[in-house]
Formats: C-alpha cells, structure tokens, sequence
C-alpha cells in the first residue's frame, strides 16, 4: 500500500539545466568536457529505472526484515544482494570515480543526481555502496601507488565495499579522544587493536571484502586530535592477483538495533591486533580526513532531499486521493461523499512546505556538487577552483544541518497528511520519518553543523566566507532590481541578504567578549542562515522560471508552479527567520545561568 | 541502558500546591471536601511507586516484543497482564470515577496526576484503562440506569474494558461519512454490522470483558453528521449476576504494525450482527459525546507533557555523564578527558526547551483539570461551573495540539542530546519520539484542533472566549505591573496578550471575506497561541516562585530554578510567535494559487 516512487526527472532537468546549465559548465571543464546533456540524461534515466524499479521495492521489506546478526555473519534483507550485484553490473558504483582506477570519470553532480534517486528509493541500501566513498577518497588523497593499485579499482567497481571507522563507544563527536592502537609490527604494518562502534556497512553479505579505513593512534602520539592516524585495514588480505587471501583479525562483534535505516547494519567492529597499513602522515589522520569532509557531507545533505522528495511524492498521491470533510468554501467534488484533503489550506500548508524544502534542496545539493565539479575538473584557473571551494566550504554546514533538519520536518508533514494512516508501517510515511531521524545525527549533528558554520567558516574568517556568498546574492538582486517581476522576492532577498550580515556583526562583537555567545546562537544562525540560503535559491529559481515564460520556452504550466512555489516560500517559510534573529538577540545567560544540579529537582 | 524514570514529585507538588491550591479549591467544592493535601500526596507517592516499579520496567520490553494477533486472540506483552492485575488491585483504575458504581470520587486533577506518571513510565499501557474513560463518561452521561448498573461498576473497577469505535478506513476526521449500520431487532436491542478500524484496546487479554461504544447509523438517519448513533456493544454479553455470558458476534481482524505504541493493541474490529444497544437518543451520537471531548483530550494533553518529561529526564542524566569537547569557555572539568556536554550552550538549549515544556505543560494540564474539578465538584454557582467550562472549552484545542507538538519537539530534543546513541532502541529516547508521533494524529489532528480553536472557539464566539482568557492575563499583568522581580515577564507577556487580540481581529475580518482564510490561519494561531498562553504560565510560576523566595518559603534553589526557567522560556521560546504572526500576514492566496495538478509533473 506504500506509495511508488517516481524519480523527479522533470525537476532534475530543470535544475541540472536550466538552473546550472551542466552542459556548457563541463564544456569549461577539461576533464568533463565530453558530458554533454544527452549523456546526462541518459544516465539519469537509467538511474531512474533502476531505482524505481529496483530499490523502491524492496524499501518496505528492508525496513521489516532488517539486517540479521549471527556469529559474526551480517546478512542483509531479501533482495539486496540481487539488487547490489545489479547495481556494480550496471555501472552505477563507479559514475563518478576516477577512470586510472576502473571509475567512469563522470562529474560528481552526476553520481548525486543518482545518490538522489538512490536514496529516496531506499535509503538503507544507499548507505553501502555511500560508505565507500569516505575510504575512496582517503586512499585517492592520501594512499601511496601500491595502496591506491590494491584498492581502488575494487572498490570503484563496487565488489569491495569501503568503511570510515571512527566512532568510540565513549568518543563521538570528539574524537581527540578515541583510544584505539595502531602498534608497529616488524614488516612495516601495524597491529591494531580496539573497538568500534557505529560502523556503517562494517560487515555485510554484498561485497567479497570489505576495506576499513580506521582511525587510531600510534604508540608516541601527543594526545588529542594532534595524535590520530589512518589505517587501511582491509576484512581479508588482498593477493597478488587482486583477489582475496587470509581472514584478518577484524570481526562484526554485533549490530545496533535502531530505530531506522533497519536494512543497514550499523556495526561493533573489533580489532583484535589486525593488520592495518598507515595511510597519510603519522598523526595527521584528521586532517587527512578534512581534505574531503566537504563533499562527503553533500551526501548526507542529500538525505535530507530525498526525505523531503519521498515524503511529498507519498503525501501528494494520498491528499489527492483521500476524502475528508468539505472545502471551507463549497463543496469542490459535490459528486463524492466528500472533498480530497489537497483542498484545505492546513493540508497544502504541509504539502507546499515539502515540496518548497524538497526543490530549493535539490538545487543546494547539485549547486554544492557543481562546485565540486569546478574543483575536480582539472581547470588551471586557481582563483576560479579557491572560489568554487570556499563557497562549498560554507555552504556544506548549511547543506547537512539544513536540509537535514528540513527534510525531517518534511518527513513528519508526511505522516500529518495521512492522519492516522502515516502511523502505520505499511504505508511507508512513518518510515521515511524514522529512516532520515538519523542524518540530523551522523556526520557532525545539527549541533556540530552549526559550530562549523559560525565558529569557523564565518566568523574566524573576520565573516569572509559570509561575506563572499552574501555577494553573489547582491549581485543577483542588482541585475533584477528594475525587474517588475521579480520586486516581490527581490525586496525581501535583499533585505534578509543584509539583515544576516548584520546579524553576524553583532554575534562576532559578543563573542569576542564570551565565546559561549557563539555556541548559544549557533544553532538559531545555522537555520537563519538556511532560510536566508534557501530565499535565494527560490528568487533564483522564479527568475529563471518567468523567463523561460516570457520566451515562451517549455511547459508553462511548470514554471508557473515554480513561481508559485517561491511565493509560498517567501510568504510561509521565510519569516521563520525573524524567531531565529529574535532567538539569537536572547542571548547566551539564560542558557547558562543554571547550575547543572538546578536542572530538576 | 535506558534511563529510569523517576516521578517528578517535588514538580508535581509545586503545581499542585503552590500553583493550584489543590486543598483550599477543594475545600469550596463539596464533592471533594474530603480531599485534602495529605491525601491527594500519599495517592500521588502510591502511584509513583507503581509506575516507576512495575511500569517503566515493562516499557522498553513492551516495545521490542508488542502485541501479538492470533486467530482474533490479542496477547499484551510479558508483565502487562500482572502489571494490569496490580493496577486494578491497588484501586488506580477507579481513583476518579463515581463513587456510585465503585469509583473512589476523587477528583480529576487527582487523576491526572497519576495518568501523567502512568503515561510516562509506559504510554502504552495507559491506553488500556485510558479507552475505558471514554466508554464510562457515555455511559454515565447517556445510559440508562439498567445500563450504568450493567457496565459502569465492572469499567470502573478496571475488571472490564471500554473501547470507542469511531474510525472507519475511509472515515476519520470525518466522522459524518461513516457507514457502520444498526438495524432494530425485535427485543429491542440493534443488529450492528460494520467495519472500525484504529480502535485502541479493542481486543487484548487483560480483562474479562470488553464493552465497545460503536458509532453506527440507524436504517432512517438522516445523511451525515446529524445521522449517527451510539451503542454499547459489549464482546461478551453481561449476565444477570454480573458475570459475562455468550460471545457476541464483534471480533478482532487484526491488529496494525505502528510506529511506536506496540504495546498497546491498535486493532480492526469486525461487527457481523452484533447485538448492540441504542445509548441516548437516536441520531444524536455525536452530540452526546462532545460533551466529554473536552475532559477526554485533557487525556491525549498530557501524552504530550508524558513525552517532554520523559525525554528531559532522559537526556538531563545523559548530558550530565557524557563527555565529549572542552566548553568554549576553558576545561571545566579538567581532571576528565573531556567536559559533561551540559556545559555546552546549545546542549542547554535543548534541555532547557524540554524543561521549559515539560513544567509548564505539566501546568497547564492540571490547570485544565481543574476546570473539570469545578465543573463537576457539585458547587452550586452556575456562573463559576459556565467560566471553567468556557476556560476548558478554550484551552483544550491549545493543550492537545500544543502540547502534544511541543511534546514532539520535546522528544526529538532527548534523541538528540543523545548523538548517535539517541538512534539505538536500548537508550529508550528514540521510542518516546515513536510512541507520541501518534500523539498529534489521534483525538484530531493539530490541524483540526487547530480549526477547533480558531473556527469554533473564537471566530464562532466573536471572541468572547479569547478575550475571557486573556482578560485573565490582563489581571495579572496589572496586579504585578509594580513588582521590580516581574517586569522581565509583565512587559512581554502584556504585548502578547494584547498582539493575539489584534491578530484574531484581523483574521476574523479577513475570514468575513474568505473562509479559507481562517483554515489558511490555524495551524499557526494555534501555535501562536500555545506560546502565548505559556508566556501567562511561565510569568505566573515565577511569579510565585518568587514570592516564596521572598517568604524564605521552601527549597530557595528550587524556586530559583523556576525563575531561571522563565527567563529562558522569554528569551528562547517565545520569540518564535515572531514568526507565526507573520506567516499568518502572508495569508491564504499562496496556499490556494497552485492547482491540484501543479504540485508536481
């Protein structure tokens, strides 16, 4: 009875197209100049196919059945092994990975145009193939000729699977204090030994072997963060002949039971002196893993997308469908018993805020990723690369906490719609609620998301970072500030653009004074900032739409929705904005008058 | 691993006693003159130590195992049969019920003292004895005497079950289109055939007998809402002596798969000619029971307030041990590898937030109930019984949607104190999250509470509803406009009181011209609405508060501890009816602008 997912080709297109005109952006770009619309598209197709046809299926069942845990044995739900092997035969593990090492050399806006449908599809099964990447990228960066010739391929072709193991039962968000060993063993590898928890995809049924990048500290290291490092530490050693030997001492000690993502095994990973190889300088390991923290963290953004996306592709279907009540003003099908729910505002308040947080965080996933793009394009031009950086840079912390937490507020309109309906499993809303509760927590939580932005990417930067987005904004509102059209969104955009520069100056003066100032306003900033972000996606986006009317280009009736859909956002989602502001000028001493004793009695 | 909930007494007795002067209202209503401070203490420390050692136990478990369907027979989980047994026993299920068929004839608020206690430790097995409540008050409102004597003494006493069968799969905010027949046999009685759906309690193993309140339509009745009937239809038919007699023909189908709530029995009830018996006039069902519907959603209000608590607890004790990062600020505890998270700002943030809703909800349903003790406390000034009614009247649509959103938050806010153990089902916090996600469906979704308020309350009223509530603001705020101590709090709290009139004013007169303005308004009058009658709570609590600390009355940390809140609840939470006025501004055409058709292509 679950809804059917349908991938949003035609909203992909105009994002991918008409917003950031993918082809003429990789025509710049030497390493993706032969991507052109027709290859996107037809990939993006296939994508679809295989999501919809494949995934969507097995999303419920997965849900239901979970991963099951015996002896050390991960075994995943039915269906995903079939739908794995698929997924590597068809190409779609290596889209965008690199073409020296068995990748297809696509851009990587493609591979999240695929991530996107992936994830709404079946978010669980995303998490394996997702997990990869991290432990890519680190060897792609980091990794020496030998280490990046054992690995890559395998894993860019997706008959390895890849972890990122950091988490300490008692060290989280703090890792300076993790306490696994790395020991130096006589043949130049290291022996480690300790536990993780937390481990996504750690162990499973899907892959031949499975390879751990594991964070751990050396004998000599100085403590806290300045002291980690990295390892490889694959489940079975790798052959000579890129198959797999003896069992290594890494084992699956159980998995987590929890409340979502049920058909991705979150692990305890128990080192038992396994063999491991350093990856990257000796206690560098963090920073290592910072040289991509910004695009792996598009992929946790995206989750929130597809929470928004999958929410309002069920809610709609079922507001269009369900009889309740008639409308406020008349019935509007007197020939049924009742009117469909989509004619009471209450129920197009909850629909037009999926779908206004579902378009505007499509676009800042794909935008982000162009900017990865630009990075990765092998382009010379170093101040147009600084450019496309620090902008990913600040915008990733609003990406994840932003469209995360939004994309769960979307997530529970979906449930409201349906009533008492969305609180039963087989429907399918309540599991998009309980499946993407986890990507306000994973990869730095909301929390942490907000410190970043604040605390260093704005203001120990002296509010560069801010400052440069804030201009692209400017410059956006300038060129359309005679443009009747769009007065309704550009005195607004440009109002917030300088209301949240004034906003910055005030919270950087206070927390000169008591830097506790920034970690009370963080939070309210992160949304602010969100909101403020998603205000000019959504001008942008009904700039680009009344165009394409005006030249009488396209389907009509769909950039008339997007106008539409932006005056929703400016009339019922931006003034949020002013509770943030107001929330910020609090201030921090109501937060810590009370002593930690006074909290209950 | 999950926390253990402890009984929050000294909170309790400060709204109770300081607050609400439980003994001296008593005193002025004769059906309860009996009941005195020391009695409604020793009933409300009994209760603590029932929830917290037979309840809480069974809550997670309940959880992980839920109730099994077989072949119409519905099991509980393991300890609720023998926890049920010893509720009946120690006389929890009849403190408030009429003394004339076994109750104890306590008042209300006595009860929803422990309901709140109940509903914390273990929300699911309070749905078991909190359907029958609903069965009870129909009864003794409506029945006959025959049928009190037959059915209220057993419900009271907890030996039997109610249940109220409204919802049918197509019907459920809208209860005018339901289509469950009653047609007459000749002994009088009705052969009932039809299909419920989401009946609570319907079917389980915890009581000999269940008695089934059935919304039905008789062969004649009019189309519609002013065409529906209720009857008793009890599972096994009572026989003279008190005993049960034959099955009649009403049978569990099956019981769904939820989100949370797994211990208690959600079932399908089947009536094949089930003989059931007319209660109170014909055609009139709906009628005879909104006249309890304010008093039962008092109930539902505090699921929220059980969710707020339950989280608070939850994460204050894990934000106290868990350490992770220094405070901005400096180590403050430097002998630890890290500091407790409570020193950091935004962790205080969320805690605070569920504190802040916690005690003033915990207010503001015992406020509510004793509007109920006034009601029904058999005082003799009519005009006293009219205002408590209007009081309640107002504040239910507020504390059910209110409450049980903030409740929501409150939740999610546990979870994520938590990181990425707040995901595990061993740390308990994800369940509260999953078990009141229904809290905001059932009893009428905030958007038809939220209609509640602002269509029927307030517009239908002319107002006069709201301005007798905020005229009793207006009082206070005059009688403390020269106390130094309370300023903090009278300035705002005199803004808000006066901006909600102006606000409902404008709506009203837009609402004249378009009706969908108000559905359009609702929701966020609503919430608006919920912060502006807590600003009056967390004012008033202060208020007192302080005067005790004035009187060198009491525990002075604990009334600092109620100052320091409201201080924080000004600063951080009221702020955010900023943002629901103006989204109210924004109005209703770009709700109404998109057709049906454009929400996607």
């Amino acid at each position: 009875m679950a809804f059917q997912y349908k991938a949003p080709l035609r909203d992909m297109h105009f994002v991918m197209h008409d917003m950031l005109g993918l082809e003429s952006l990789y025509q710049q770009l030497p390493k993706f100049q032969d991507t052109n619309r027709d290859l996107i598209d037809s990939i993006v197709e296939a994508g679809a196919q295989f999501c919809e046809g494949e995934l969507a299926p097995i999303n419920r069942s997965g849900d239901e059945e979970g991963c099951q845990f015996d002896n050390g044995v991960v075994t995943t739900p039915k269906g995903f092994k079939e739908a794995y092997a698929k997924f590597v035969e068809l190409g779609f593990a290596s889209l965008a990975a690199d073409p020296e090492h068995g990748g297809q050399g696509l851009p990587p806006t493609v591979g999240i145009a695929f991530s996107e449908m992936m994830g709404t599809a079946n978010w669980s099964f995303g998490m394996y193939p997702g997990l990869s990447h991290g432990a890519i990228r680190t060897i792609e960066n980091h990794g020496t000729t030998d280490q990046k010739e054992t690995y890559l391929t395998k894993l860019n072709e997706g008959t390895w699977s890849g972890t990122m193991c950091l988490t300490e039962s008692h060290a989280g968000s703090d890792l300076g204090i993790i306490r696994t060993k790395a020991e130096p063993n006589a043949d130049g590898s290291y022996a480690i030994t300790g536990t993780k928890i937390f481990i996504s995809a750690g162990e499973h049924d899907l892959t031949e072997n499975i390879v751990h990048i594991v964070l751990a500290r050396l004998p000599d290291a100085p403590k806290g963060t300045k002291g980690i490092s990295l390892f490889i530490v694959p489940k079975y050693m790798p052959t000579a002949d890129g198959g797999v030997g003896e069992r290594n001492t890494v084992a699956c000690g159980s998995i987590e039971h929890k409340m979502g993502i049920k058909a991705s095994a979150t692990c305890v990973i128990n080192f038992d002196s396994a063999k491991g190889y350093l990856i990257g300088p000796p206690n560098r390991g963090l920073n290592c893993m910072f040289t991509f923290m910004n695009t792996a963290r598009i992929g946790t953004a995206v989750q929130g997308l597809c929470a928004a996306e999958g929410s309002f592709q069920g809610a709609l279907e079922y507001a269009r469908d369900r009889l309740a009540m008639r409308a406020l003003t008349g019935p509007a099908a007197p020939e049924k018993e009742a009117d469909p729910i989509i004619v009471h505002p209450a129920v197009r308040q909850l629909l037009l805020t999926q779908k206004a947080f579902a378009e505007a965080g499509r676009l800042l996933c794909y935008w982000m990723s162009t900017q990865t793009d630009i990075i990765e394009g092998g382009v010379a031009d170093e101040e147009a690369k600084k450019a496309a950086d620090d902008l990913l840079s600040f915008l990733t912390p609003i990406g994840k906490a932003f469209l995360t937490e939004t994309g769960y507020e979307a997530a529970n309109h979906g449930v409201q719609v349906y009533g008492g309906h969305g609180f039963i499993r087989e429907w399918g809303m309540e599991q998009i609620v309980r499946d993407t509760r986890i990507a306000l927590l994973y990869e730095g939580t909301t929390q942490i998301q907000a410190l970043d932005l604040l605390g260093r990417k704005v203001l120990q930067t002296q509010g560069a970072m801010l400052r440069n987005y804030t201009k692209i904004v400017h410059k956006f509102c300038e060129a359309n500030k005679d443009n009747a059209d769009m007065a309704q969104f550009i005195a607004p955009l440009a109002a917030i653009n300088k209301e949240w520069g004034d906003l910055t100056m005030k919270i950087g003066m206070k927390a000169m004074q008591n830097p506790n100032e920034a970690g009370a306003a963080a939070v309210d900033y992160m949304m602010y900032s969100g909101y403020a972000v998603f205000a000019y996606l959504w001008a942008w986006m009904a700039k680009v739409a009344q165009d394409k009317i005006a030249a009488g280009e396209g389907d009509a009736a769909f950039y008339q929705a997007k106008v539409k859909t932006a005056q929703f956002y400016f009339k019922k989602l931006l003034p949020r904005t002013k509770a943030h502001a107001e929330i910020i000028e609090g201030g921090v001493d109501v937060l810590m008058d009370l002593d930690s004793e006074a909290f209950a009695f």
